[in-house]
């Protein structure tokens, strides 16, 4: 329990609507968004503005207490989950939630770190403009955390990951000082750009108070296409075609196999197959128009169809005639989460290769897996032109679950890793590592990169306040 | 003099192609490219390979000795300059120059750092593809300079700087242990991000070996016009109106005021006027094809130059009829800093500012600076797109050069740089902190920015062995 005067500063400097040691109020936010860690908190702090959380910084630092900001509590790895302590104090940016200004000739959109991506997304609409990033989290998921964890999605194929997006931001920093680089300057070579440790920093080593958002052009037209392919290797060689010659106007490009689809229209109501042949392998292709100028996204989408047949680069296709059946060919897609939930027990792992290894990868470790741990299934899907799946194993059919997680469970997941790694790759392409991949990572990082990252925590927080325990594995 | 065993040691690390201490051979590596400052060094290293290179930083930590990491000495801030003590090593990674491999699929080039840009963009050329960087020093230039400095250019509206184009990049870090970030994730959420502190870090925490870096498709066609503008501020309307109708066909947008294209007229033999009307300001615009789908530059330009003519965003314009006609333009554009060296000596400012403002700028600023200092003439030139202009102070006729530099040429410098600040920007757009300006960085840096890349840069150099005295104003 932090110190009684430690807890009567903080009272006094948020007053009754920015502080609260109620546990009812508090509850809500102690597990994460997968419900696999649950911690304790001895008060929600909700400061209104960036000077209370230099304040509530400025204190903890004095007391040594640990803080663990948190946004919409939405995340992947438990990284905003206070630990079972009752020592760490929930630093909640949600009052932060103002929209500051939208400027229409760039397209810049200030707002406090506590905005609701929907209500980003909203605003800009309302602006003629269009935020590209969005995920399934998006009715909670704040600007802050998006950054905080250098959130991606499914237009990360065109518009970058948050990194890409964020023009200026502004942050507390582990002794109580505001870091101000909110002004949008697209060059700027004054040293080691600070910006970019704070994106993806989980918290770690400072928390965003605000921040300045690139936009895009307002979508005129889409065009959503469902492909049958027979591999994943097939599938990156269309993605290949589309992206040389659909260029820009190609949006997203995800994959899924058959065993996904069947899991959905099984679990889901209301699906149904967008092809009626069947194929080991699907893709689903988003062209968009955004410019008066292009073609239509439809008479685009059929050229390179027709095209990509005569090449023999997929099997079969389907355009969506309607945005009714554009929302459908994606739900498919947005529902395979809940639907491999819904078919039983899974190891879940967000990894990256890079993008021309990754059909390899899939080709070869999945047969690999279910050889070695019979009864296993690999569902590999996700967002292959950025090199990126989600690779699930799910559990043999009747085996105790608890039991399996703690044995060959704990054992795939780590050989799933070390063959990410033999690739290059990353052991998490978007989620982060948070509290739940940092065991993994303190086992696989490169010792130059573990060291590179202990010392800038150490750098930063030498009272280790920050986010203690996320992130970044300690020696 | 550093320790003989020292440099025994690193002459056996390395052999008679990578160890001189020849002066003679050293020399033309002790003044930096702008001819402003001027050091001396033990001994010029020369490793031909990534282990080497953390050979001689080994050796470094080991004896203490600095390091001073160069490409191709074209930098505009005497950051791969040694100081005078003598002390110094050069670390040059010029022998390192080998392209390893081109991507066809993905456009991917792996490099050395020592790869010369030229050689750089003659080899992605040969691959039907283009590295879409450029600048004046593109025969010396190396890409770990590039990379170190984050460098710019005339391309940066639509391509961004040098941290856009780094796919991956292998480091020595200044325990000698070696950073490889080779693999071409396109997401990776394992933490702070290390490449994005060695992109622009100057060899300060590390010495950049090697590189994979992002190409785009060659050129089809392109389209240069000139167009006379009666202001900055009509010069950004125009901007604004080109973005949002010509999108990304529109690589480049810089402006000069008439005065520059005097300087160019009378110093610069074989240049003429691209107009025969006079204005008082003048835009460059390059618009380009690299999709055979899209419409062709030339065409495009027309169409938005006459609507341009019809909302009065613009006196009068002029296509480039050839491609002839076409350099000859960027001649002019090129040619400024030449030209302004001609016409007598002056102050340069690399400066940026949010884009929306850099307008506003120049028109309070030069008349405030003119009437401050009787007989200084401006000129601000360069990349009004990017929001980064180079903001020349002319002596005035007649003074004492050196007595001017020292003293109105002083404050007038410190006044632009306190200006810039005022305005949110940079005093270092794109050239870097080096030598030149850690002085006035020290002394406009907030104290929260530099203590972060105090702290940075002592976490990572806690010796001060790599690049000592660059970038990062020591407390």
């Amino acid at each position: 329990m932090p110190d009684v005067n430690a807890l009567s500063e903080l009272r006094s400097i948020l007053g009754p609507k920015g502080y609260s040691d109620d546990q009812d109020v508090i509850y809500p936010w102690l597990t994460d968004w997968r419900g696999r860690f649950t911690g304790a908190a001895a008060a929600l702090l909700s400061p209104a503005t960036t000077q209370e959380v230099a304040a509530i910084v400025r204190v903890a630092a004095t007391y040594r207490l640990s803080l663990v900001p948190q946004g919409g509590n939405s995340g992947m790895v438990a990284g905003a989950t206070p630990n079972s302590s009752g020592d760490q104090l929930i630093l909640s940016m949600r009052r932060m939630n103002n929209i500051t200004a939208i400027d229409a000739d760039t397209g810049l959109i200030s707002c406090e770190a506590g905005v609701i991506l929907q209500n980003l997304h909203e605003a800009a609409a309302q602006a003629g403009r269009r935020f590209p990033l969005t995920l399934g989290g998006k009715g909670s998921a704040t600007v802050g955390g998006l950054i905080s964890t250098n959130a991606g999605g499914t237009q990360v194929l065109r518009h970058g990951t948050m990194r890409l997006l964020v023009a200026g931001l502004e942050a507390v920093l582990p002794d109580g000082s505001i870091y101000d680089a909110m002004a949008p300057l697209k060059k700027d070579n004054r040293g080691y750009d600070l910006k970019q440790l704070l994106i993806g920093g989980e918290g770690t080593i400072g928390v965003v108070t605000k921040a300045v958002l690139q936009t895009v052009p307002a979508l005129i037209d889409r065009c959503v296409v469902w492909a049958g392919v027979d591999s994943p290797q097939q599938a990156y060689e269309l993605l290949l075609f589309m992206q040389k010659h659909g260029r820009d106007r190609l949006e997203g490009f995800e994959i899924l196999p058959q065993r996904a689809l069947n899991a959905v229209l099984t679990h889901i109501s209301g699906t149904r197959p967008p092809l009626d042949t069947t194929h080991r392998w699907h893709a689903l292709m988003e062209f968009v128009q955004d410019d008066p100028a292009q073609s239509s996204p439809g008479e685009l989408a059929m050229h390179l169809l027709e095209d990509a047949i005569a090449d023999n680069l997929l099997e079969n296709a389907t355009i969506a005639r309607s945005d009714v059946q554009a929302e459908a060919f994606w739900k498919i897609r947005d529902s395979i989460a809940e639907a491999e939930r819904a078919a039983g027990a899974a190891l879940q792992h967000d990894i990256s290769v890079p993008v021309a290894a990754m059909a390899r990868f899939i080709e070869q470790e999945s047969p690999r897996i279910e050889a070695d741990y019979p009864g296993t299934k690999t569902v590999a899907f996700g967002h292959l032109g950025d090199g990126n799946i989600h690779f699930h194993v799910k559990a043999p059919e009747g085996v105790d679950i608890a039991g399996w997680y703690a044995g060959d469970g704990k054992a795939i997941t780590s050989h799933v890793y070390d063959r990410v790694r033999a690739y290059g790759g990353s052991l998490s392409a978007e989620h982060g590592i948070g509290q739940s991949k940092i065991d993994e990572f303190a086992r696989l990082g490169e010792p130059a990169r573990l060291s590179a990252l202990r010392a800038i925590k150490n750098a930063f927080d030498p009272l280790g306040i920050m986010n203690p325990g996320k992130l970044v594995p300690l020696a």
